[in-house]
């Protein structure tokens, strides 16, 4: 099951930041619409007024069973009623990252950076949801998606400048941040 | 990068066996073609005269920094003159397999089952590549290939009854052998 997300001029969410964190950007556009579909959706052609990424809600490539026994206990679902905003950040890793073996990058990824412990603090007020892209042949590794609440915006903002800062995020070498808020 | 496996009436590659495993096989035809593009080619309508699968060569999912060490050591390239037999076993394993997480897969696939060092005596003589093709929504999670001398045919033989006989392979739910040799 693919999820597409497209930029363009309609959709369920209202984009209302669109910021270049790291490399090139994606073009301004005003909404934000999300699609489920069971075969790939052709790459739409290069244009100035939308774009769209395609991502995989996979199998879970780092986390231990330990891990997930507390992730299932405390995270929420997507799709809550009160959870109206909404931030997309797709990344895209360095070749260095990708040419590491599995214990090296679980090393970084946790022992080093925290970015699954650390992050148990913000759930279940963010919920979220990892899509892989890479091995699509999508100019993103992965779409991060976040839901959360208008009240809990300052847990958000801590949550994404904790990971931003750690050992991992170095190998980040392209990321876009799309805010966005549910369509009445 | 993707790998395409198509199977037909004419490839590089003359089918002399294609056997269904385990779960439905797929249509007997007399050649392979593999070939290589930068964007996914779309599904072909089923046919009883053809098929067709493909897969990326990922990252490594299991693959430790100590045991890489050892693979790049001994491991042979695809592509050599002298390996003119060679396998396609595609793979597809359960949602059981799916469900676990990384510390448990990784447990079963090398702890228990020996995968990747129980493989390296195999090594150099039978050369080997993994194609992912699970997130791409293909009909199979794993196109595995490899290549070798006619005189290594019975250390292929030995090598696929030992990952057959592991309790790694107890996860497989559908499994297809397809051996062939090169056209001269």
């Amino acid at each position: 099951m693919f999820t597409t997300f497209r930029g363009g001029q309609s959709g369920a969410w209202r984009i209302t930041l669109n910021s270049a964190v790291k490399g090139q950007g994606l073009a301004a556009v005003p909404a934000l619409a999300i699609t489920q579909s069971e075969s790939i959706a052709l790459p739409i052609l290069p244009s100035a007024t939308s774009w769209r990424l395609a991502g995989v809600a996979s199998y879970v490539r780092y986390v231990e069973k330990a891990e997930k026994l507390q992730l299932v206990e405390r995270q929420a679902p997507l799709g809550r009623k009160e959870a109206s905003f909404a931030a997309m950040i797709p990344i895209k890793k360095s070749a260095a990252w990708w040419a590491l073996n599995q214990d090296e990058r679980r090393e970084i990824l946790e022992a080093k950076s925290h970015h699954i412990s650390g992050s148990l603090k913000y759930l279940p007020q963010i919920a979220r949801q990892l899509y892989h892209c890479r091995d699509l042949g999508e100019p993103f590794d992965f779409i991060t998606w976040f839901e959360y609440a208008p009240e809990h915006a300052t847990e958000f903002e801590e949550l994404v400048a904790m990971l931003r800062a750690t050992e991992e995020w170095t190998f980040v070498e392209r990321e876009v941040d799309v805010r966005l808020r549910l369509v009445e």
